[in-house]
């Protein structure tokens, strides 16, 4: 069996389950004899990391929110070009923590800069590349950073407080409202195989097309 | 005396001569006793300078044309964000090596990417900041590139051959055409004190307006 252009994202505030959930079905698609490939947005390549490293540090805590903006734009762009469209080309199946829908949630709901302007700065670094499927992993905000705090340190974006983190919320919410074709959003407080199983009914309807 | 808004650029092609102008005119602006602060793109602020590390490290050879393209941004709008508007709200004349131009004719000429696309970002990245003036040192690419090789090893821009160089140049040169009241074209061969004249003879009538 042979895949083209399944570019599947997954999308959230901190502390919903992706990684979680991308590992199961990653194990899932694989069993059934897929060749998948999971992807961290920011991150992947050489470069992406080096960024993914920039806007992640505690130490760069003043960063301007538009230079914060670029840079995970650039690290996506490398990342696009250099990993997700090699791995579609070849027929795999690509699942990726996070895309174009964390900068509209993040940069634009949250930070407040021009929608507009992400969008399109968005597609010149994806060249328009759009998912599929996305699964928007919806957790209480608190909730989320407080499972996070469990887990580790936190680190500069998740630093940024309760009020931040609503509005990402808030911008996921918008965009599955805008997207209801797209965005497949499901409840985080589900236990994690409530919502694997939500997911890999999703991902076989758009397997069987 | 306490100037405003007083940007000024300058651009060129490799082995120009921008960085011996830039002291020059610094010096003479620091004797006529006003404030002058010299900055160089990308870079100046710790974030704009591991950019700058990233995009001329001969290890990123392979660096995608657009993904380059962002992070020369990114580190302008730090730059701009961090630097050059806080020295001009101070009341300083700023001297910058390299700005827009630069993305222009790099990244839009020589590296075919779309030049609407490049302007709209940089907007984005410098929130509209314009140089009140331009120096634009021309100089013939085999020949600033040859001068390049005596003081130095190439980095990775510099190193791409003298068909991109020449680009490059093109690019300069068609901006300067559509500038002619910002940007004044300087013949490079010239010598330093040469263009040292007439550098501040430009300036200084900016200064008295």
């Amino acid at each position: 069996m042979h895949m083209s252009d399944i570019f599947i994202t997954f999308e959230g505030g901190e502390g919903a389950g992706k990684t979680t959930q991308i590992q199961l079905l990653h194990d899932y698609l694989s069993a059934k004899g897929l060749a998948v490939a999971a992807v961290r947005d920011p991150g992947g390549t050489a470069i992406a990391e080096q960024i993914r490293s920039m806007v992640k540090s505690n130490a760069n805590e003043d960063i301007y929110v538009r230079t914060e903006a670029l840079l995970y734009l650039a690290a996506r762009c490398e990342m696009v070009e250099k990993l997700i469209r090699p791995h579609l080309s070849a027929g795999r199946i690509v699942l990726c923590d996070r895309f174009a829908d964390s900068t509209i949630a993040y940069q634009g709901f949250a930070n407040g800069l021009n929608l507009e302007d992400l969008e399109r700065i968005g597609r010149f670094a994806t060249g328009d590349l759009t998912p599929k499927l996305t699964f928007y992993l919806k957790i209480d905000p608190e909730a989320g950073l407080a499972r996070k705090t469990a887990q580790q340190d936190l680190d500069r974006v998740e630093n940024k407080g309760l009020g931040y983190h609503k509005k990402v919320q808030e911008g996921f919410d918008r965009l599955a409202e805008q997207n209801p074709q797209r965005i497949v959003t499901i409840d985080a407080a589900l236990t994690a195989q409530e919502i694997h199983k939500i997911i890999i009914d999703r991902t076989n309807k758009v397997l069987e097309v």
